[in-house]
């Protein structure tokens, strides 16, 4: 349950006041999430969320604002904030950081269909696009020096073979890093949970919050190693083939991305299995342990290192 | 038919190129409105309105864009300006100043309850607050100056009778101003077909191209005199004191608002009767005839006068 923090319905309306967003008509606690607090809040002036944040600072957070608020601005269906009396995006709630942002229409899918990738690539393409414009800057929190950095931490609880083939991954990577390939504003963790499925059509894009500034070609195989998945580890053909191609009819690839492809699968697959078995081994105090099991991302990445340059859909 | 310059479907796909906002689904011309041309556009992002201003330049634009984009931001369902990739929200779309906003749930209603005049008189409110952290200005172009001008172009057309009904009301708010109370941007033309009800609730505030900044009392008045009017041109009393509880709900009026609100409705009232004279007697070159009747507003404008300082409901 992704409530940390209690909201009343007296505290909202206090918090309300300090906005033009009308009176409150109802206040829900969302589940999902492990990051922040969010509620559903529901006001004469339409439909949002409000969230509180946990983890992330009020000296960090004013990116991930400017960023969705900038995506909106352009017409990517994100979610906007909305600035108070004070023009300001972000307050302070029950002593946590806290903002209130448009709630989009739609839900999550977990068995994505050819067009549903099809419309997310495309979408993720719109993104890219329209975050060529942001200003704001912040390097990838989960870049090269953090996977060296976690693998040191996390490979006393791994097999021989596991910690060999981590190390020698890490590695690779150093040595095969994506560069020279257009770079921008990436959102890092489009998976199937943060996108809103409204009907055919992508109805939001949501949870901006590791977004930064990166390697496009690296949020395409993010997203792919999610969305066009099988059990198995294995990319589903029509399902990739749709998103690729969706994305490539907004924002083509260069020649140095498609060649790059075979990497960039690899580093994002990695990013995932680093991430989970530190979450798995070494879980924060008081954080409600993440149950992703880190297995299906080195299951990915063996698969990746297996089809080796085998890129017939770029 | 609001249609005076025809969008054909290859000519806003080229423009759309502009944008971030994916592939065009559908285009579809809008009927209603007499001052632009304008469409709904679906495109894979969500629905949108594509606006061609027909009278209004590329200089007088950037208020009216700015102030939606503003509220906006403020969480005031209106049309949100989308900014093409040089981040700029006004193009140029077969050879007329052009933008594509949001497009907000909702439909008109010509019949208002009383639960319709309270959400309208509370978001006109929310509107105001919100508006006053705006930075434009636009003086009212259809204030005391235009009404004495605007009364001896069309005194030639009328009856002795009503001349002489005019220059009166003209010559008592020239000595009657409304002043010292709160300023900000106002609508000033909220009436029924500006207002997209969704259910019970606002679900857009549209057509903000008669905003400025005035007298926050004379746009209650002006959206009074339309939400809360009977066919008699007597307010309804429960309407109207639905709307304005809920306004001062949100923004109290002061004691001085109160002593002026006879003189708001008259004012009000007198601004419309000048400008549907104005559009019968003097239409300008090739434009639509406005089928609305002057004889509505004089009326309404009497039954004030003849209430005289009656206010029951400030």
């Amino acid at each position: 349950m992704a409530v940390f923090t209690r909201v009343t319905e007296a505290d909202i309306t206090a918090w309300l006041s300090h906005y033009s967003l009308g009176t409150l008509l109802e206040l829900q606690g969302i589940a999902s999430g492990i990051e922040n607090t969010n509620y559903f809040v529901t006001t004469s002036n339409g439909r949002f969320v409000l969230t509180l944040f946990e983890k992330l600072t009020a000296h960090e957070l004013p990116f991930y604002l400017d960023l969705m608020a900038h995506l909106a601005r352009h017409g990517i269906p994100c979610p906007c904030p909305v600035a108070d009396k004070d023009d300001r995006f972000l307050g302070t709630l029950n002593g946590k950081p806290a903002c209130i942002v448009s709630r989009l229409p739609g839900k999550s899918v977990t068995q994505p269909s050819v067009s549903n990738c099809a419309a997310v690539g495309a979408m993720l393409g719109q993104m890219h696009s329209a975050g060529q414009g942001f200003a704001g800057r912040m390097d990838n929190p989960r870049g090269a020096a953090w996977r060296s950095s976690a693998v040191q931490h996390v490979r006393g609880f791994l097999t021989a073979e596991d910690a060999a083939l981590l190390d020698a991954e890490v590695a690779h990577h150093a040595s095969h890093a994506l560069s020279d390939m257009p770079r921008g504003v990436v959102h890092a963790d489009l998976f199937r949970d943060n996108v809103l499925m409204d009907g055919e059509r992508v109805g939001g894009l949501i949870d901006f919050y590791f977004a930064c500034n990166d390697v496009l070609l690296y949020d395409v195989a993010i997203t792919v190693n999610d969305w066009c998945m099988t059990a198995s580890g294995d990319l589903d053909a029509e399902r990739t083939r749709a998103f690729l191609h969706a994305y490539h009819g907004t924002r083509p690839f260069t020649a140095q991305e498609a060649a790059a492809w075979p990497t960039a699968l690899r580093v994002a697959a990695l990013r995932f299995w680093i991430s989970r078995l530190f979450d798995l081994h070494l879980p924060r105090a008081g954080e409600i342990v993440n149950a992703h099991n880190p297995d299906q991302f080195k299951r990915i990445l063996q698969r990746h290192i297996a089809t080796g340059t085998d890129t017939p859909w770029l």
